[in-house]
């Protein structure tokens, strides 16, 4: 219910601004008996950490996430988990035109609207530095996972800058890990470098899609209407800032498909049922068949470029803004591990939904 | 938290397969003293219903709805509301092959597995039939409405089936009631026909993508994080069956926009801030910006065609399925008014959410 | 969330008035592949059925239970349960002086204020039918909880009738189905008989204490803070229409004891822990230690009697009603069903709830 | 859902255990623009604080509230807002026994039945340090109350220690900050400190009652039946740790009254309706009536005492034990601020979720 929180029953509430004392998770739900430190957690915001190249904002944010509570000698006990993150880089500047302008594109404009207050000093809650928070959380899901189905596998990827999208055919697993980019197609790796070093010399910023794909995820989890697994992918993903659009396997393509070349045809494997395709992205009436689940979304342009935009002030009036600053030429690239972990969450979620309502799956094949 | 709800505030809960006695919409949350009956919720029932032209399935569901609780005299008590629609076309049949052997792209396989027990004789929760009762609990959310924002509108309608989009130069509101598909594009209405006609003939089926917009909406609603407006769309929509794209504003296209091309200008107007576009679908940080909220969704091919396929059996052996019956050759179109109602009630929800935290609006412009 | 709910994974919502035309509950989460029919849930509501004998009202109310979903072929299949009762005794009569005037003690006045509009034919949601799907909902918990935990036996009765309390040395399991009153203490029966007896011919009513236990619960349910045991049953208890005070093991009455008197000493059982007392009525930190759950509730006396009382009318005169009708002269007797329902609830929830986050249980002891 | 939250709009989840690095509150749901600063919330938490007298524990916690997030120049952003209290108090000491002994009348043993791993080193949890977080949660409910309904004032007392109860003969408002047992009777204060100390001296312990009032609550918050504000005001002091009994109103002596003494007549008064007597505790099915909401409590004693009690090892071997330790004679003094701070948070939730459902009350009387 509540406007933070995410999740069933491992439900993450995260909290903080980009440029107030601290920011953080507080993870409610977690299974007792995880092995957790904070350097396990640091090592995925440490991935989503900016300034580590020049295709993403130079602010430096070390990012040090503290583990306050519901771990005890080195288990996870049940209780709730708040990891923290202090705001360290929070140099006093002169905020300018933001205190009474709004940004167009930004969440200033609505923020005023509906509170008739904000943070002007940063994005407020809609900072991409929010979703450090959900890295963290996404961290420890990863752990608990390992003791309810140890054979899931999460990876992040980038599949499209602007026009730019990766050719399926170059596809490589081990490339994600040897770009900036961490994406699969080595040669759109190296065409995407310089397309956006052209666009980042221009103060301009663009979008991209991200998948992101989990495998060795039992069949059966989700339910078929509201707790649909593709419900809670979407709502996850969609509610990342700056994400407007979510996909689960075919995605909006489903639309041109017929009934004949979309359904995935069954065959009996060693271990259970296969597939001959995977149209669905892993998901049949909102429940897991076993085979990859594949999610993407779109992450839309950063809106503060160095291009001056027309709009308005606090007192109604017209006028122009630009807005200067460490941002990222295509805030999408941070994306990757936030997808991921939000996946994460995602399916700690539903393995604990799972077993609460069925303990093991009940109907055998063969 | 409940598997089969929808919503904060304003809470909808759905049970009911299609071939048990009944299935309805359990709402709770709604405002008193709305005036509602029977009749304001069939008109739009109706406009769901099947077998009514040649395009949608020839199943006859008469889907004649009442109300068991929660009105008295003509108007909402503030306690929940039933609305309760028997299932009347259950003639018994052979079910024959269903009962053992899993039609590929159904739920059939994945509810097996997850519970062990089925409801062999139509979708179980996964049938389209499921989604009258969203129109209903829509049809009562869309008065509800009026009672806090009476300006709003809500009209879904086609934009592509199967590769055919239709010509934005065409749209013309007024077309949409004029022609089987709700699309407001005439041409497209008559090319779509004979597309359909084709495939229908052949036992073959085509997804659809539909798209719904809100007129009206106040600005205000929503929230920065995980009760993003945006997120609670995209869950509303894809907890749609066969639902697996969900876009807002750009949507996808998102990631092909410059920052420059893609911030909506901000401008004065005589009743507040005017924008020199929507790429943002109407939202902001999550919040409404007053412009129209645009959400598009894309629906799959019904899996159930005339076509042989291979699958399995429960007991594991390899064999082959065609599915014959009275099914839709675009169950995207039905779709339309599923998604004007899950629009509905998001919009009603996030409207109490915000009088409950907010009260009015506290930011003035000008 | 929502209002008319209860419950984390069992989750039920009740709905419906007393004089309208049906009235159930919705219950999502309860595990597939339980068997249930009509028969086993209304075993239960028969045990609440009014007009049984001459201490409680003479209302003919049949409470015949329809099954509309989630059963096929006589098991839960894991989808929500729709458990309606249809109204059959709403015959049209002269609501005289109930229209405009507030009867003390009612739920009518506040009512009015909050709702603007009230169904003054009964008791709204506050008339005690809407327990009848309290009682439905439990029947259907009771056999859920046998798949998981077949020991757990709940038994309800009644401790005190106005200033009456049983003796404790007369305590016998084996009279609670003997008397109307489902006492343990054969000679309260009796003494209550009569004094009851009295009071209902004089048109007044009393209040009543009942007591509810559970046998057989498996240690470690329950949570430490707001999810305790006593927590969600202490809600359970209080959510029934007229309790006014619960009471989990030593209740009130822990007030007056020492920590030396209080504390219930361990030994070490045959199949483990075992207690020298039960002060703790089964629940330790919010878990329960394997001991009987033992909670109280008392339920104030019907205000529906036949003495006059002042009030006033929608329009703030002063005036003076009396309220005649079948009403019981102590409600509190069948709320003994109503009581053993919510248990039911409460424990299934929670034991899938443990199942959720914990699977089994961790810690061994011995 | 979760299962350390607490509240459906107004939403507190605490973290933290008595002996890591911190314990806190993380609160969803607070309107914007309630004035608020650190030094507000500290009032209350000074107030909890143990240390004080010597009928509270000796224990030194400072308890300093820092604001982590949700504040931006002294007013609420409408985000969340961390209310993060740092543990300073932690000794390295020998644990001796407690490691492996459970210690009777604690939730040591179901800890780790259920979990599996327990911090030994303080009651987890389960220690009465967790309702420093809810104090400070308080502290910013009753000023954001101050917006919505500014006649609001909740007052808590003891009115009960051991078997020693006051006399509402000598009740007077103005004693209760007098005395350290905050009672409004002058008599019992000094009698309690006699006796009290006694019992401190003998290294045993006892119970209390304490009562909470909130006058000036608006008539017409609160819901019919799950919601109601009885449901939830017991929910919330039954999750109070060491609590096992929870009245409304006339409370569990409800069941000795007849309806005839338990009707509270109604009159009308210049500023609406007014009542004879206030057995209903200011709640008529489930919603407020405008008089004094009664709540009242019983608080168990400290099962830390110095008495040795008969036990069992992990290892399943019985043993004795004896806590040493600085603990409360009477934990329940301390919880006079905590269930303040309790039906603070009950009251501005059901002022949110009123105002959601409702805007304004929309019945009138008179």
């Amino acid at each position: 219910m509540s406007m933070n929180s995410f999740g069933h029953l491992f439900r993450v509430t995260t909290w903080g601004e980009s440029h107030g004392p601290a920011l953080g998770a507080t993870v409610d739900g977690c299974p007792p008996g995880v092995t957790i430190d904070e350097a396990m957690i640091q090592h995925w915001l440490d991935k989503r950490k900016p300034g580590q190249n020049k295709f993403t904002t130079q602010r430096r944010e070390p990012d040090q996430v503290k583990i306050l509570s519901g771990v005890f000698e080195g288990q996870t006990t049940g209780t709730p988990v708040q990891l923290m993150i202090e705001n360290t880089d929070q140099r006093s500047k002169d905020y300018g035109d933001i205190i009474d302008k709004f940004r167009p594109g930004h969440a200033d404009i609505t923020y005023w609207q509906k509170y008739g207050i904000r943070d002007y000093r940063g994005g407020g809650r809609s900072s991409a530095r929010e979703t450090a928070s959900r890295v963290a959380a996404g961290g420890l899901a990863r752990e608990a996972i390992k003791q309810i189905a140890p054979n899931v596998q999460i990876t992040g990827f980038m599949t499209q800058i602007g026009p730019h999208k990766i050719d399926r055919g170059n596809f490589d697993w081990s490339q994600i890990e040897q770009n900036p980019f961490w994406t699969p197609d080595a040669q759109a790796a190296r065409d995407w470098a310089a397309y956006l070093d052209d666009l980042r010399k221009s103060g301009n910023s663009v979008g991209a899609v991200v998948e992101v794909v989990a495998r060795g995820v039992p069949a059966g989890i989700g339910a078929p209407v509201y707790a649909k697994l593709d419900t809670d992918l979407a709502a996850a993903m969609m509610s990342i800032n700056a994400v407007k659009g979510v996909e689960i396997g075919e995605g909006m393509a489903a639309a041109e498909l017929t009934g004949e070349a979309n359904a995935d045809e069954i065959f009996m494997g060693q271990n259970g049922p296969q597939y001959s395709s995977n149209h669905s992205g892993g998901i049949l009436g909102g429940i897991s068949t076993g085979q990859d689940l594949v999610v993407r979304f779109a992450v839309k342009p950063t809106s503060s470029i160095l291009t001056t935009r027309k709009t308005i002030t606090k007192s109604g009036e017209e006028t122009e803004i630009i807005t200067k600053g460490r941002h990222d030429p295509c805030v999408g690239i941070r994306a990757v591990p936030v997808g991921e972990a939000m996946m994460a969450c995602v399916i700690l979620d539903h393995l604990l939904l799972h077993r609460g309502q069925i303990g093991e799956n009940r109907g055998r094949i063969g």
